[in-house]
């Protein structure tokens, strides 16, 4: 119990389920919960949850809200979210969860790399480019200290980055993309139906299957020069590697860095930093609360 | 002659010549000049032609300097630029010039951009991606109505963004760069030795030349996932093209639009807006006086 209601509430809505946070303006744990989304009752879902949070620990100094799809100009919706999640595009979470102060409403990678910027991996720096590689590619950048969210909110969407040009259009028409030659989804694809999991991928390289590690050396291949095209259009001091395929450890870290060796520019000798996402699924939460204290200490 | 010397003084410094214009702070050409800068007397001969434009001007109310290579994070000098115009690394431009006030020295494609969106096709935008076809490749990134200059001022260095990853590396490490594909330095490989100009090139493939055709579509098909690689990476509401390539016209405008209504992701509909640079080879003296005339305004 919180009386004072000095906390701040981080939503993390996924296809799957909510993450819920409340964290105190330094950042310390003071409760989490779930919540499934995968129903058309998600929203009731959501709002039960957050309404069950305030009961519990009193209202909120701020909340925040991370989501997929394209923000909103304004932070107070999903503008563009197609498919899934039936009701969010345009919802207005001020209202929805019926706060008194505006809630800000951000993409949910983007949101990743507030929180590993606020209380993770890349705490107090400035330029940090994220690649968060699971069943597809996200990311999200920060320069000079902010968010880049772009005309549409489409900034960051680096696994529609291409690294082969002649190569087929992924999801987004992108030809021969990042996300194509790294995502878990095109895994199949890649090992010739050998494999569809890259953590069962990788295990088999680190037995020595010969055939699983030319599949697994080509997609970090593919991984590096995507790396050194986003070091070279934004100048990181950070590189931060996130996602299910990240927690491969050394097996992705030490072969990256070996072909990064090779294909970086390194003007004076200077070299961009690698490192792994300390977060996990949480991030999105911990980012959410982060632009509600945002918002809230600009406003207030 | 201006004796209240209320104009700003922008100077470009390339390898062959220094371009030096005088601005009004509305943006009215005062006057221009140029030196030549190959010889290892450069510095000298830029002095003196900045000493001649402010004896016959008055002195100006601020300076500003575009030059190759990486600027300082204090912009006080170029930090990184080995090979050419040996001196300018380090080189203080504010005690070179003997100005009164802070001299800011910005990256020249950086400066073109400024110069552009002060003055040129991409006047008041604030999310807009350019690229500089020319010899080679370069770029830079306005991003929310601020320029992206990264970690070691090295953002916006389009034209080492990987289109093929197995391709060879180009002169920054970058495996099949957009640089290659496009730039001038590399058509005689690309054409079999058949054409070192771009220009010419073009002028086969309009008088029907189906092999010059062939090298010409491929250069645009690359081009094309370029930019949308960098329109899903910073998701600019503008793609501005400059440089001696951009000078052909309907000749690329056209084939290249015809790409992108195939490879570009648009969200809604959302098309992003490609458009001709205007400003020519005097874009880069526009933005140090663009720049100079901010600097002015923030520390006045």
């Amino acid at each position: 119990m919180n009386p004072s209601g000095n906390y701040l509430l981080g939503l993390d809505l996924g296809g799957t389920r909510l993450k819920a946070l409340a964290l105190t303006p330094e950042g310390s744990e003071i409760a989490r919960d779930t919540a499934p989304t995968q129903g058309d009752d998600w929203q009731d879902q959501v709002r039960r949850c957050v309404a069950g949070l305030i009961a519990r620990q009193g209202p909120p100094l701020a909340i925040g809200v991370a989501a997929p799809g394209l923000a909103a100009a304004d932070e107070r919706s999903i503008a563009f979210m197609p498919g899934r999640l039936t009701g969010l595009e345009g919802l207005d979470w001020t209202k929805f969860v019926e706060s008194p102060t505006p809630v800000p409403v951000i993409n949910d990678a983007h949101a990743a790399l507030l929180g590993e910027v606020w209380l993770g991996a890349a705490q107090g720096m400035r330029d940090v480019v994220m690649l968060t590689l699971g069943t597809g590619v996200g990311g999200a950048i920060l320069s000079a200290g902010r968010l880049l969210t772009g005309h549409i909110g489409r900034a960051g969407h680096l696994g529609h980055l291409t690294v082969n040009a002649n190569g087929p259009p992924d999801i987004a028409n992108t030809p021969g993309s990042l996300e194509d030659a790294v995502g878990n989804h095109s895994l199949g694809a890649r090992s010739h139906g050998s494999h569809t999991s890259t953590a069962a991928l990788v295990a088999d390289v680190l037995r020595g299957d010969a055939a699983a590690t030319v599949v697994w050396n080509r997609s970090i291949r593919d991984l590096a020069s995507g790396i050194v095209s986003l070091i070279n259009i934004l100048d990181p001091e950070t590189i931060l590697l996130g996602g299910g395929i990240a927690e491969a450890g050394d097996a992705l870290f030490v072969p990256l860095a070996a072909e990064l060796d090779h294909l970086e520019w390194r003007p004076g000798g200077h070299q961009v930093r690698l490192i792994h996402a300390r977060l996990g699924d949480w991030a999105g939460a911990h980012g959410a609360a982060a632009r509600a204290l945002e918002t809230h200490l600009t406003q207030s």
